[in-house]
């Protein structure tokens, strides 16, 4: 990229209420039946698709007016409230393509965690909560879950080379599960798929 | 860096109002004296230097935990609301060193804009306002206004590569001021320094 042919500055609205972006380059939803084997309880996600019209469990507005190496990358995660028997509702998680690189979050409106791994085996996680930047380490995968119940809404940055790997984490998923348990989030390890 | 030697993720707590980052990683303050040749009115800015005890200006709050490439650089600035003559107070303003590196501002309270050229001479504004984010984008020097009678706080994020070039606007600072006229922010060429 060339300073001539670089895009310009501006100012992108954004709905710290709703998430929209109106101007969003991009935009893309994630329903119930999107995210079909990263759910525990197979049956219960079956029910609701079937039960609630296959509904949006999650939605993304991004925006990008470059592809160039140095440019920055933005917009937003919206995670509607709700539960898959007793797991909140999750974002289907992914590694940077580009490993070395790391992300902010910044929660706008509700209340989340986001679980967070690294291919070493290694296990944190981090709040999602207005007034709290969230930093996602280089290395690290990260999944983005809702714990309230109201729409949780975050704002996200990284550079445009991240990239997105979606296969990294295999098949199995992440390591750990947020569930409910007596009426608060729990962070326990997946248990082992039934043989 | 390698993943085992990568920073843990984490959430940072900051003020919406103040600024503050109580976990910062480094901090500084500009007061009036230190922006001394930015100003139209160096009158005006010594007679506040000497009245009001040489008050802070603007200060920041920054946050990284490597220098590695691929990992992100975030803070808050906050500009204090005044005046000097009928020039808002500002930033000093600056390229990054790597030219082609963006960064994304998000106010959180207060409103103002930024003032934007490049090399080639183009400039333009851009509003700083909660519900938006300001893309800075490549190649471009930035410099941030407080027009709101309350401290302009916003939110920063940028790669750990990019840095900070203070020299390349050279002595004559940015080519636009924004200064009060009949009580509303006025975007106008510098006037010629007298001989």
């Amino acid at each position: 990229m060339k300073q001539s042919n670089s895009p310009f500055p501006r100012s992108v609205t954004f709905s710290a209420d709703t998430g929209v972006i109106p101007d969003a380059t991009a935009h893309y939803q994630k329903r119930l039946s999107d995210l079909r084997g990263l759910f525990l309880d197979s049956e219960a996600l079956e029910r609701r698709i079937r039960e609630e019209n296959d509904a949006v469990c999650y939605e993304n507005y991004g925006v990008s007016y470059s592809q160039a190496e140095g440019d920055l990358f933005f917009g937003t995660t919206i995670i509607y409230p709700g539960k898959v028997g007793s797991e909140y509702h999750i974002t289907r998680g992914h590694y940077h393509r580009k490993r070395n690189h790391a992300e902010t979050y910044q929660a706008l409106s509700g209340q989340g965690l986001v679980l967070l791994e690294r291919e070493d085996g290694t296990t944190r996680t981090a709040e999602l909560a207005p007034g709290k930047v969230t930093y996602i380490a280089p290395f690290w995968a990260h999944r983005s879950i809702n714990t309230s119940d109201v729409p949780l809404v975050f704002l996200w940055t990284c550079s445009i080379e991240a990239g997105h790997d979606y296969e990294g984490l295999g098949s199995r998923g992440m390591r750990q599960v947020v569930v409910e348990r007596n009426g608060v989030p729990s962070v326990e390890d997946r248990p082992p798929r039934p043989v």
